[in-house]
C-alpha cells in the first residue's frame, strides 16, 4: 500500500517531482458550499515559495496555483479540487554530480535501496516542493476551519541555538510574517538572523524547532485509541521532511515533571469546563478538550551543505567525498511554518468531520 | 470513522473496557505458517501485567491470553488471530465518586465531551488495559520479525530527573528484566527507585522516557510521502496513552546541531553501505537505511494521584476537589516498555509486508 | 492487506473458523447512546443458526451470542463491541477424508493455493459460520437504523426453479418467517419445498435468488464516484460465499430495456419528490434517490452434496473421486436471509455516518 | 469519508467534471521500473473517446493525456503518476434548461439531495467524462499485468436485444475492435447496430450487457472475507456509471442449477490442477481458482434521449415535462469496454500486489 495519501475524511494525495512537469495535489472530502478561489490557496503558497528572502534558496519559482476541479460558480461543490503548480526554474544540471553518490542526510541511498531507480534530479519526490501540495491543501483546510471559528497559526520558536521567549496567539498572528524567520519573538528573530548567516558563511546550516498552536477546536474530536488526536497530529509533523521529534503541551518536560505539576486542574470559566494551565496542550486521552492545541516539531539542519562531506559511490561500492552544489535554504524551520500549519489544519478539520462536527456533504 | 484499528497489511482492532468482562485484539494480516502458541504471547503480557513489582498497581489480573482463531495444528492459517483475556479483579466500587468530576490529566472529561456518556470504571476504554490486545498483538508481530532477523527491544532511559548512561543493545537484552524499572544502567535504575518511592510518600508521581530500539531492519521499508515509517512509529507511539512527545535518532536534539555535525557519512562496511554515526536514527526521508531504528517516547507521570486536587462537578457545573482512590502504577514507563515493544514492531512489520520483504500470503 | 474488516464509518472484523473455538466480531463505530442488549442480536442469530428446519444443516448449535465490550448500563457507549459465539457441536471427524482433496465448489484448493495451509474441518475459515459475526453485526446495524426510520427485510424469491410472485414490503415482513424458506408468496414457498425435496432425494442441491429491500432511505446517501452505494451493496452481497450475481432496481432486465422504459420519471407526492416506478432500485448515480433501495442476489446450489465428484488428489497430483459427508443445508437462499439483511443494513449505516445523517459520535 | 479513491496496493483517484478544466487521475503504488509512455494509455483511451463512430456522442475531445509525475528516463519510479486531459469541446450552453428539472435516469436530483448545489453542466461530476482517469490508470494497470502473463478483454455480448454467440478469448481479441459496437460476434454486431439505429430513430436508447475476461490470472488472489476478489469486482464494475447488475461465471443462471451442474469438477491438465468446467468464472471462496475470470455488466440504456419526459421544477415543486438536448451516446456498452477492462485490471493488479505475487516497490 502506497503512502501519498493522508486523511480520512478529509484526505489529499500528493504527487509530483522537483524536476518533473509539475507538482500538485488532489483533495476530495471538501463538503459543498464554501467559497474558494485560487488566491485564497495562492496566499499561502506565497509564504512557502522559495526565494523570498536571505533565508529561503535562491531557486525562484512563481508557483501560482491552478484549481483544475471541484468548483462552481465560486463555491466548492463537494467533489475533488485538483490543483497544481508547473515547475519553471528547475536547474537538473547542477544534480549530475550526485546521480552516484548519496548525499548525507538526503533520502537518495534510501530510494536506491526501495525503488532501485529514482529521479536524482532535486531531491525527486523527497523534494521539499511535495510540501505545496500540502500547503495547497492546508489553505482550504484553514479557510474551513474559519467558518467554525478555529485559527491555525505556527511560529519558528527556536533556530540556531536561539530560543524564543514565549508569545501570546494575538502577537504570533501579529508577528510572525515580520521578519523572514518567522519568529514572533523579534528580538530573538535578529539573533538568529545571526546565527544563520554565521552557519552559512560556514558552508553548514542550523537546525530549530516550529511551535503549531491551533485556537477555538471544540473539546471531544479525536478518536480512541489509535486514531487519537495527538497521534495523527504526531504522524502528520513527521511526515514533513526534516522533522525528527514531535510533541503536544508540555511534551519532552514531562519527563521532569510530577503529576501534581502536570496534571491541568479543571476549573469553570464564563460557565464552561477549561483547564487552568494546558501541559496536556489542548489533548487529554487523545480527545480535544477545548484548550489551545499546541504542539512542536525538532526540525533537522538543511542536510544539503557546502562542506564537503564523506560519502560512497554506489556503482562502486567505494568511499569517495561530495560536495553539494545547487541552491539550498539554509535552514528550514522558517518555510515550514505554512506546511506545519497545514498538516495540522489537515489533522483537525478531518476529525473535525468524523466526529459530524462539519457535515461531510455540504456546509 | 472509528479509531480502534491499526496497521494496513498487518493490521489490529482491540477492544475492551477496563471493568468490562474482556479486553482483546483481532490480528488480520499475519501470514500462514508461522509457529505460534498462547505461550509466545503470555510471555509478553506477564510482563505488561499488573501487580509485578513495587512499581506497579495492586490490581492482580493474571491476564492469560486465549486464541481463539486463526491457528491450526500449531501454525497460523493466514486467517485473523482473536485473543482475549478476561478482567477478573475488576474493583469497580473505588470509581463511584469521579462518576461526575472529571479526574485531572485523565481522559474522563473529553470522553464525556465526544460520547455524552462513558463507562466511568477504572477508566473505561481509555484504561491502560486496552494496551493488553497491543502487546498480545506485538508478540506475534516480534516472533515473525525474528523470522526475518529484527529484533526489537525497549528500556527506560529517564525516571523522576534521573538519566541513564548509554547502554548497547545487547546489554538492554540483557539486562532490561533485571530491575522492576526496566532500565539497562542497573545504577541508574536504583537511583530511579529512590525518585518513585520518594514521590509515592508524598502522593505523587514522576514521568520518564522510554526508548525503543529495533536492529536487524533492512533498507527500503516505509512509504513516502505521508506514510513515512518515522511517520507511522510517531503514531504508533503517541497512541499510547501517557505520552507527549516522540522523537527519532538525535530527536530535539537536532534543533540544536549544524549539518555537518547531524548528517551520518555514508561509508562501506563487510561490503556494505551503513553510516558511520546515526543521528538520523535509521530513517532518512521516511524510508529505512539500514541503520537500528531508534525512536524515545517521553511519558507524563500517572495522572492517578492521593494528593488532592481541583477539578469541577458536571453536573453542577461547579468547581471542587478530589481525591483519587483506587489502584495506581506510581510511574508508567517500566509497564510501558512491552507496549512500546509491540508498537514499534506492529509498525516494522507492516511496512516489511507493504514493501514486500515479507510475504503477505504465507512464510 | 488482508480482508476481514468491512466498512469505514461503521466497521466490522469477523474472525473464527468452523470448527474452531469459536467465531465472533468487533464492531467499531456504533454511536454511543443505543439502547443494545444480546437479545437484541439473538433474535437475527436465531434466524440464521443451523438445525431450524428441514431445509438446513442438521448440526446442531444453539449460538447463543455474548457482548464483550462496548455497553455500560443498556448503552452503547461508542467503543468496540465485542460479540462472540462459541463453536459446541463441531464434529471435524466427518471431514478427515477431504483433508487433501479439493471439493468442488468448494474453496479449498483456492486457500491451499494462498496460503500453502488451510484448517479443512468443516470448512475452516470459509465455512458459512463466518456469517454469525456478520449477522450480529447487522442486528446492531438494523437497530441503530430503526431509530432513523429505516427498515430492512430480504426474502427468497427464486429457489430451485421456482419464481415467487411479487409481494408488498409489508407482506414480506408479515410472512417471511411463516415458512422455512423465507419465500414471503407462500404457495410458491410450497413448490420450493418440493423442489429441495426433490433435489435432496436425489443427493443434490438448487440454487435461489434473494432479495433485499431498504424501505426510508433518505436521498442524498452514497458517495460518488467508487464508493457509490450501489457499488459498496455489490460488494457487501458478494462477499457473502455462494453469491455469484447482483442487481440493483431492474439489474439485468435493463439489458433489455429502452430508456423510455427504464427512466423513471420524477413527481410530485405529499410535497416531495418521488419517481413514479423504481427501475433505479432507490440508487441514481450512485447516490440514494429516497425510493425503497431494491437488491437480489443469485445464490448458487449448496456445493456439498452427497452425489459422487470428480476431483483430484494433491499429494499425489492423480485425479480421483468424492463423496462428501458431513452436515449440509439442501439450498442456501432461506439461511442467507438474515446474512444479506445484515450486509446492506451495515452498508446503509456506514453511508448515514459518512454523510453526517447519523452523528458518528452519540444518537 | 469521500469515494474518489479506489484500491488499496494499486490506488486510483479521478477528479474533475465534465464542463471544467480538465479531468485526471493520480495512481499510486504503481512498482518502479515498468517501462510506460504516454502512447500506452492513449491507446486505450482513444477507444473510450467521444466521437468514434455512429453510436458515440458527437463531442469532439481529442482527450490527449498528459503524464505530470512519476516517470524519469522512460520508466515508473514507484511515486504517484499524474495524468490529466484537457477539457476542449465543452459546450455548456445545451445544458441551461437542465438547471432546475432532474433529468430522470440522471444523477441530478441525489446530487442536489446530496450537497445542496451541484455542477450541472454536462453531468458535472457524474458525467462518463470521469472515466477517463479510469482508462488511463487501467491502461498502466494493463500493461504491468502483460508482464506477468495477464491479459484482460472486454466485449458488448448483448445490445438492444440481440445477443452474441460465445466467442474465444482469442477471437475476442481479434475482432472486438473490428465494429463501433465491439461486439466480437460480428454478425450479432451487425443486428446490434440495426438496433441501435432504430432505437434513435424513434428518440430513444437501448440497454446492453458487457463481458469481461481476465485470463492468465495466479490461483490464491483475493481476501477472504470482504475483500474477496469477486466482491471487489463487483464493486468496481457496480461502480461505472450505468451499470445496474454484475455476475460472475455462471452468474444468476446459476439459480436454476443444481450443484451437480453448477460445481466444477479438477482435473489435471499438464500437470496442473484446473477445473473441466468454468461455471465459477475463476473464483472459488473469493480467490482466484487459475481458471480465466469471467465477469459481465448489466448497462442500462443512455438516460438521455429526445423523447419527451416527465420530470419536476424542483425550485417550484411542480411537475412538469423536459426534453433533453446536448450530444449523447445512443447506447453506452461499446464505449464501455475499455473503461470495463480498466476496473477490472486494476482489481486484479491490486489483489496481486496484496498477494505479494507482484513486488510493490519495484518490478
Amino acid at each position: 500500500m502506497p503512502g501519498n495519501t493522508f486523511g480520512h475524511s478529509f484526505r489529499i494525495t500528493t504527487w509530483g517531482e522537483s524536476h518533473g512537469r509539475a507538482v500538485g495535489v488532489t483533495v476530495d472530502g471538501v463538503p459543498a458550499g464554501l467559497l474558494l478561489c485560487e488566491e485564497d490557496v495562492q496566499k499561502d503558497l506565497d509564504r512557502r515559495k522559495p526565494g523570498q528572502s536571505e533565508v529561503s534558496t535562491p531557486r525562484t519559482e512563481a508557483d501560482r496555483v491552478e484549481i483544475l476541479s471541484g468548483l462552481f460558480e465560486g463555491k466548492t461543490t463537494g467533489t475533488p479540487i485538483s490543483m497544481l503548480v508547473w515547475n519553471k526554474d528547475a536547474n537538473s544540471g547542477s544534480y549530475d554530480n550526485i546521480k552516484d553518490t548519496p548525499r548525507p542526510g538526503h533520502a537518495d541511498y534510501p530510494y536506491i535501496a526501495k525503488y532501485g531507480i529514482r529521479d536524482h534530479r532535486g531531491g525527486g519526490r523527497s523534494s521539499a516542493r511535495e510540501t505545496i501540495g500540502r500547503v495547497a491543501a492546508g489553505a482550504i483546510a484553514k479557510k474551513l476551519l474559519s467558518e467554525f471559528g478555529i485559527e491555525i497559526a505556527a511560529h519558528v520558536i527556536e533556530l540556531g541555538g536561539v530560543r524564543a521567549e514565549p508569545v501570546s496567539f494575538d502577537d504570533i498572528l501579529k508577528n510572525v510574517e515580520k521578519t523572514p524567520l518567522r519568529c514572533a519573538d523579534l528580538e530573538a528573530a535578529g539573533k538568529m538572523l545571526n546565527a544563520v548567516a554565521l552557519a552559512r558563511s560556514e558552508g553548514d546550516s542550523v537546525g530549530g524547532v516550529v511551535e503549531i498552536i491551533a485556537r477555538g477546536v471544540p473539546a471531544g474530536i479525536g478518536e480512541p485509541v489509535f486514531d487519537k488526536l495527538d497521534a495523527d497530529i504526531a504522524k502528520a509533523i513527521m511526515s514533513i521532511g526534516a522533522v525528527k521529534g514531535v510533541e503536544i503541551g508540555a511534551g519532552f518536560e514531562c519527563a521532569n515533571m510530577r503529576a501534581s505539576e502536570m496534571n491541568d486542574p479543571f476549573i469553570i470559566e464564563d460557565g464552561k469546563i477549561v483547564t487552568n494551565s494546558n501541559n496536556a496542550g489542548g489533548i487529554i486521552g487523545g480527545i480535544s478538550s477545548g484548550m489551545p492545541i499546541i504542539c512542536r516539531a525538532a526540525v533537522k539542519p538543511t542536510p544539503s551543505i557546502s562542506k564537503k562531506q564523506r560519502t560512497v559511490d554506489m556503482t562502486t561500492m567505494t568511499e569517495t567525498e561530495i560536495v553539494i552544489q545547487g541552491r539550498h535554504d539554509p535552514t528550514i524551520p522558517p518555510r515550514m511554518v505554512p506546511v506545519a500549519e497545514a498538516m495540522v489544519a489537515i489533522v483537525i478539520v478531518d476529525h473535525m468531520i468524523r466526529s459530524s462536527r462539519i457535515n461531510a456533504n455540504s456546509l
